[in-house]
């Protein structure tokens, strides 16, 4: 079906017709798009555009075309070049004439940024909903951990011992913070550009407000060449996705390390593991080495768009057509990886004793003991230096810091006593850090409460959202 | 001098000296670092950690180090490595022991969070101002723009004719979402970090509050992990900065395009334009071509800090010394950017007549002579197709569509009255477009106070932001 | 068909299948799997640790499972996580125990590899041919162009006129280089993996000589960790396609530019054109701007595999498995974009009267004015400054240079003669250009000689490269 | 001093000035930009276009002024623009009108893209130095390590072992193919584009081959338009940039992992190491966690310009002013990351014992195994699981596989005979992957030979690059 063959006199090139489509990417959208043609029909009714009868005649056509993609025994044809042509031209087959009244008042560059605002909020209310589930089993592991404690790093050095639970914590506040973004993502895709039609809005007496309500969006967008350029609410969400998908590799990164034979922290279900198809012995972390590998995906996405945005005049122009397949596939990565993540923490098996058994290996009390000294009157840079032999001299003797002889100690300063065993001992260093966000299993106790309060307040406001559109799966 | 000369036994190779040093980027953030000391030491003094006497010396010792950084008297050396070490191995010069006591419950990993969180909180400010200023400019230039009309493209052809002030605004709309994105920016920074040591926390009794609260911060960061390994918040910074570099090079284009020969819609003042070496004719929109330009020096800070933190363990890892350059010159170029903008827009002259003699080029009235028929029963599609012969006609006649004979539209369909000629005037087809965002005068005018209206807020909003340490020029 | 059954008491769990799962995406491969299979039977034949029988099912049974997925009768089941078991569980489905036996002495880790770096070939291949076609494409319209002159821009602005076959010729300059780039890409491919195993070679006696040759492959790894790890030939790939479509984005500009009422200075063809759902006298270079916006598509495919490898440590991680759909991806993108602007530019239609009405636009005459000042002995930076002043006084009675009076230029000084109207005139200004790659038709013709004769030779060459195993299309 | 005064009427705004200037940045390139003047006028004199006398005045004008600023006593002044203008405006002020006459039959346009190719050569020359620095560094290590055996890993789990000098090995190709992309950087920028001049060549019979070879440029650039809008130079040295970062963070993050207490595969020198300002024990792999956090910067700069070419009509656009700050910063910061990588594995101590200490930690003889039941006639899928029921028998009894009983061999297959424990020693499976590239102490020795073959060559190529201006450091 030509769409536009008045001024024409020769058809689309072949080679250009596969070029050109966005059926292959935009079918995804087909219920957003009959939703938003079922809103704009009977808004050109109750404005007196178009007769009750053709709105229902749409509507059921509507409804019907929606059901045989739903059960996927509808036929897309390359020919159609997008979903809105797909599916208005099939109605028109359908209904006869009434569907050739369809798109009064409307152009396809109203269309195609309505079902787009309508993915991007089904995508990133579901990306919220599985940011809470990976938050919730953290808190859960983090309750699990109890009194364990690793060894904290920087650098990949031990550093001082910390609670497990704290160290999991840390991870739940990143995926907070993810769920703000995706929060903004939200907003940003919840104003509805129907009635903007090509650029300029139109001459009929639509009723932007009620298309604008039927399809669950919170505001009319005010200019109607942004209604049709804008594209920020896209970049908002792939921005979310990828900031997460960092968040992510990090925590793959620790999951890649800690089930290695030298950390040997934990050990994966093997649901959550996959072998090898020569070596026997292979146990490999697979999963999370996809999902920090798809980092780089993710980082693509966003790049891509904001290279093909770069330089763009008002209003519309083609380039923008590549703006879908990119969210489509930031989204879609990201419900997986939070989902995959999910699970495999979930059922990983935490080696508290191995954990513990390294505590000797990085003189983790170092910063104790010069904390020690300097409680007692000599200045830290000082102390720093004290304790710094200390350690050298360990490690000469093949031996940790907390292995050493009082008399190495006294040797090292006189204002060592007796009492610097408590300075030694793993559990009393990381029970001194109480300071607020410490350490200590009060400070963390206060903080899981904190954490979870969070949660609790994020998971309420998802019944606050505005409706959406949910994406559909039989095309 | 040695940081931590005690377990080292060589010092470190010259070639890394000037590699691992981070003092050529992070003295910029001089005042802030001396801001954070000087809380730190109050804090301590509170806490009775240390004496009034050597708070005091601390805090006279720093304001003068201050005040030499800020004329310029202050002598640098690559051997302090960062700005930290470089103030305080110069306060220990100045006061002596005291000096020493200043780091004690604090490490290099949380104050150069706080250093950099205060830092963002000043860039993000400074650019809400300056985003707040372009506003202002492009709001005054549609108001002036009255009723100027020109020709609306989309795929940069001619589509419908809208009012000048109509396309300025789309622009403000989309610098109004910055100002958002800035302030999520400004928001991610505003929680401190002090207090959390080198990655768990403290054995001190450290009053985390009160330091944030000097400091100006609304808040405490509630994990001692994430206090040190979030970095977050400057990817919120660089992705608000590429998003309105985004946005500025958008308009850029069309100042490049509307100040050339062919389009002639603008004439950019002599003091924001350049000329050729070697074409005496020349006068070159060179800025917007530089802003234009700018936005991959921003897109790919952006891309620097999302590389750099992919798959980083916690907590802290130098890798992450890496993550101001980057924030300071995406801050830097679009201060920039928005400044020199601002300037252009506000000094251009505007061919108003020249937009309107392009007017009869592009069949513009094509789509309100579709209404025409459709509103008089034709199905749109046939409408449409109607049109496009007329079209074709008028282009073969070499003539706009809106000079063609009366007769060739009768010829067309026989639903043409002689009233046609209303749907052919540019200012009654603009003027029809009455719907919301529409881009009739009447629905300018609205949307024009929505946007006065907006700005105003945010203006108003500036006032109540959390307090910042103003960036130093000094260093 | 679980591939590592052995050590492992659970399987994985669904929400893991899809996502751990290559085969969507590597299918495309599965010829190079088939061809690489049938090599390494042969050659296990060949080094007498298979049978001689066990061979030829082996190869027959491949052979009848490609011939399935040529013709698409072929059943893929997601079980099969990737092409590798997809074919080899049917193999041995089809012929028994003998299909157990085609893994010795490989891995997947080789196999991938392999099979990867063919098709790296073939698409390196393909697209050599089709940047073969544009300049070809390209080379016609510059003899075509013959003496057709437009005005060079430099800003957008008019600069000095050239001819146009000089302007399409630079476009032939760049995209020679990207051949020079897809050969680097296709010789970094071929070289063959197979034969390092899982990561260190393998204690069969492998003749991997002889399974490169029959594979097509120039050379051996040298190295079996660097063998499985290496993905250098798919950022060379990558990258290759990346500047090729920051190239094709600037002659898309230039077609978009050019086909705007403003400019005029083409029509595509309506081949190549599309229209509007609204607006009946639209006629989009939707395609030009598609390839524009792809340009997006591909820096952002290789911003992924870069961030991908980052930080992997040796040898092959599952992270890797993400290298190849972006690979095909941008490959893919380029055949299209080369063969749709191939075709766009050979069926434009130029309007040279159209390029030379304009010519009195822009002073384009300047710089010659100054040059004829310099030449009677003026120092240059002067005779600028006088020529700027006759182009201000022109724009100050509307006229372009060449039409001012010869007393305006008499009175800007006294070296003036009446032969400066030879300095005024188009043609002129572009013969006199002589020099070694400038504009003049005689420099332009040598010019020709040189692209042309740098087209024949890089066709040539392609009958020298080694042979590749074509993709298939039948997955 | 103002550059095209003639048709200004008004100066530049101030805000402008640093925004529009590139002098802070192109500085770096004196000598470049003083050896093209040089160059041009002595071609000027040759041709007759200028006299003797000025030539020589230019000559030495120019001369004084590089051992001004090489001795950093040139004060620039941010009014000059950029370092073009800089040089001649002080040219003019020492030598008068001369100095005028220099810029006859050039442009800033080619001026700039020639100092642009002349750096770019000299960054890649430097670079292809550097290089061959770490690779000897690297062939040095891989000869000393001798028969040092560690467990070769995918995944990062333990997968079979292998020789260190093999491990080293695969790295010393991975930089053998980035000297080969220097290569292709240094060449693509070995081409004059002096005489191009603004965009279509000059009226002055100017000799372009007598500037390209007094300048080692291997030969001139065959379209004008082409010569000042081409930067693919610069994008194939950043990509040669990024690829090396992506090696180099390979590498990087090896190093961190085997400095880890879990691994302790080798200790840094103190040298190549940093401490922490308050955990006195702490030793941290600093330089190499910033040489893998630079790939970030350097991928950025490869997006950046990327970006900022996408979508620039012919032929020069202001926009290009932004290339050269990427590339500089890219080149300069592998540069070091080289230096420091070369200085840190040579200084480096590898424990050998402790390699040899994990080898019974992850059944790494499990392959052979399994190869050992395949050879005795067990399909190699059936060898597969027998041998991971082995592992999981081993796992279970806490063992490695190497550690079972014969007993639990004969459990498991009757094939398995005594000689079972040739397939369980370490050095045994080591030195039976005989096959070409693998890591039996012959094959690696073999493969030794060929890196350093490859070594010899590229290191005699050097001799045989163009002459290269090289860079100042007095700017």
């Amino acid at each position: 079906m030509a769409l536009w063959g008045g001024r024409f006199e020769q058809g689309v090139a072949e080679v250009t017709q596969e070029f050109g489509a966005s059926l292959p990417v935009d079918k995804a959208l087909y219920r957003q798009d009959i939703a938003g043609s079922k809103a704009h029909a009977a808004m050109l009714a109750a404005q007196g555009i178009i007769s009750h009868e053709d709105e229902r005649a749409i509507r059921e056509g509507l409804e019907g075309i929606e059901a045989d993609i739903d059960a996927g025994t509808f036929v897309f044809d390359i020919n159609d070049e997008d979903i809105h042509m797909a599916v208005e031209s099939e109605l028109t087959r359908r209904i006869g004439e009434a569907g050739g009244r369809l798109h009064t008042g409307r152009s396809r560059n109203d269309q195609v940024a309505t079902d787009t605002r309508l993915a991007a909020k089904a995508l990133a209310r579901d990306l919220m909903q599985a940011n809470l589930g990976l938050r919730r089993a953290l808190l859960v592991e983090a309750d699990k951990a109890g009194a364990t404690v690793l060894p904290g790093m920087t650098h990949l050095q031990h550093a001082q011992p910390v609670l497990l639970s704290h160290h999991l914590l840390a991870y739940v506040w990143m995926f907070t913070r993810d769920f703000g973004r995706l929060r903004s993502a939200f907003d940003a895709s919840d104003a509805s550009p129907l009635g903007a039609a090509a650029l300029a809005g139109t001459t009929y007496p639509l009723d932007r407000r009620m298309t604008a309500e039927t399809l669950g969006f919170s505001s009319v967008i005010d200019n109607s060449l942004d209604a049709v350029s804008d594209r920020d609410f896209l970049l908002d969400l792939e921005y979310a996705c990828a900031v997460m998908a960092v968040h992510l590799s990090r925590l793959s990164e620790e999951i890649v390390l800690w089930s290695s034979q030298e950390f040997g922290f934990i050990t994966l279900s093997d649901s959550y593991s996959t072998g090898s198809s020569i070596m026997p012995q292979k146990k490999n972390p697979d999963f999370a080495e996809l999902i920090r590998g798809k980092t780089g995906r993710v980082v693509g996405d966003l790049t891509q768009l904001l290279v093909t945005l770069k330089g763009l005049p008002l209003a519309y122009n083609k380039d923008m057509q590549e703006d879908k397949e990119g969210a489509l596939d930031a989204a879609h990565t990201l419900m997986q990886c939070l989902s995959v993540m999910t699970g495999m923490v979930s059922t990983w098996t935490v080696h508290a004793d191995r954990m513990r058994a390294v505590m000797h290996r990085g003189h983790l009390a170092a910063t104790d003991v010069a904390d020690y000294l300097a409680k007692r009157g000599m200045p830290f840079r000082e102390a720093h230096a004290v304790v710094g032999h200390l350690v050298l001299e360990a490690e000469k003797r093949g031996c940790d810091i907390s292995e050493l002889p009082f008399e190495a100690f006294q040797e090292a300063s006189e204002l060592f006593r007796r009492d610097i065993t408590g300075a030694l001992d793993i559990d009393a260093i990381v029970a001194a850090r109480t300071t607020e966000g410490g350490t200590a299993p009060s400070a963390v106790a206060d903080q899981f409460k904190r954490a979870q309060a969070r949660y609790l307040v994020d998971e309420s406001s998802m019944a606050l959202l505005s409706p959406v559109v949910e994406m559909g799966h039989g095309a």
